[in-house]
């Protein structure tokens, strides 16, 4: 079978894109790993197919690398919306996406020849038995102490839907995210376990963010990381309403809005190349 | 810019291959990085170019994902030869190819419906200061006691271009690889570094090999590494003259043959899609 796609990434998070109105793939769960193997088969993160809603004008449905379907992704959404405009599929700048998490409504802004696309990504979670963090009931968790193998960190918890146990540092470079990683995000406080972001600010609208993905590892980038983060460092006064975060993969700009309480996350996606599969 | 490629694999080692025919890559070297990135690029192990030649039918230029020039590449002649023909470029089932490690003859053989393609790959060196390894002068290296660190191994080792340090153990599967390949990789005697293989020998006709490659990790497949396995299996009169290598990757038949004295080595190569990629 022959399958036509697009390969696009979003800050380093990558994705193949097909278009479900026009091919077919069966047995999509085994397919999408074949697809994403990244030696054996086209190589990715995710799979997105862009399919018809009847709720909504779209409907994205998203794989991971191992099959599982995925409720949502900022960065992969970020590659939809810009596909859909490129492919023609509509001619709109925003329009509403079904997903597992809801309807979203992406926005795609054209600046200086570069179209960013910003996405809705909710209202953040900060009560500490909501997000969840055991121990503080219904309380923020903000900036407490944690001390872990003889090491104190400060932590601040907010959910994006997922959890997130953010960190401020002086030196990004000299934390040793592979060792803290793995050991927080089953630290015995977390019961779903947790993200985990390390920040270093470098002013008031410019955070560096570095993440230990949940289940993963350190990954380039993490949307609802940034948008966790940036909620971290208002509430600790660190900085203001919008600011860019600096990822490994790239620059998301996070702005949380006084008026909505919502988090609003603009950034990147670039098709790499388009092609067609021989799949089995 | 827009640039037509397929990528293929030959055991899991992966490559974009460009008709150099038609296609026209300035500054290789820097585009090769971009293209091999598995990110923001195509993502493979290698760009092979298939060129026109003044001295053989074709030459084959390939890149690494570093942006360096290889002399050759086992897997990646698999790709090279079944290229040519299924893109029309000849149709013959055997060629010359000039590449920066000399003419390379490759034969397509088709049975049951499934096209291998068989390289000569040329004589193993036996001497251990042509290899090289330190303190065995015009001797060969076989089953000699090598002790690192309180471990007592058993060495044997050939080049087959580039050196390798052939190791038999009773069981693959206890065998830390990660911690004994960087170790004997740079271990005194090797005055250029070496290839580490572990061979478990299945039967006379069935080796199980994994690699550490020189410079690189454990991968899927090592072409040489093979080819320099069945010598040192045949050396220690562990296997027949023809075996079939079972690596990470998948399969390859090595022969070597007592008329010609050279290595042959006989594996697949599968072109997994094509595309057109928007370099910049």
């Amino acid at each position: 079978m022959q399958l036509k796609f697009s390969k696009w990434q979003g800050c380093g998070n990558d994705f193949v894109l097909v278009n479900g109105f026009t091919e077919n793939i069966s047995n999509i769960q085994e397919q999408a790993i074949k697809i994403c193997d990244r030696n054996y088969g086209i190589g990715a993160d995710g799979v997105i197919l862009i399919l018809p809603s009847s709720t909504c004008d779209f409907r994205m449905q998203i794989f991971n690398s191992d099959g599982t379907e995925a409720e949502m992704c900022g960065n992969g959404i970020r590659c939809f919306a810009r596909y859909v405009l490129e492919a023609g599929l509509s001619d709109k700048h925003s329009f509403t996406v079904e997903t597992k998490a809801g309807t979203i409504i992406p926005q795609l802004i054209t600046n200086d020849n570069e179209t960013m696309v910003c996405v809705d990504m909710g209202t953040p979670v900060l009560k500490g038995e909501q997000i969840p963090v055991t121990g503080y009931g219904n309380n923020r968790v903000i900036n407490e102490p944690l001390t872990v193998e003889d090491h104190r960190f400060n932590i601040t918890c907010v959910s994006m839907g997922n959890p997130h146990c953010v960190i401020f540092v002086d030196d990004i470079k000299k934390i040793d995210i592979n060792k803290w990683g793995p050991i927080l995000e089953k630290y015995k406080i977390f019961p779903n376990k947790t993200n985990v972001e390390f920040i270093q600010v470098i002013n008031r609208t410019h955070l560096r963010m570095r993440v230990w993905e949940r289940g993963a590892a350190i990954t380039l980038a993490c949307g609802t990381g940034a948008c966790a983060s940036l909620v971290a460092a208002i509430l600790n006064n660190l900085c203001d309403r919008k600011a860019r975060l600096e990822l490994d993969g790239g620059n998301l700009s996070i702005a949380w809005n006084e008026n909505d309480n919502k988090v609003y996350m603009t950034g990147p996606a670039k098709k790499v190349f388009e092609g067609i599969y021989d799949s089995e």
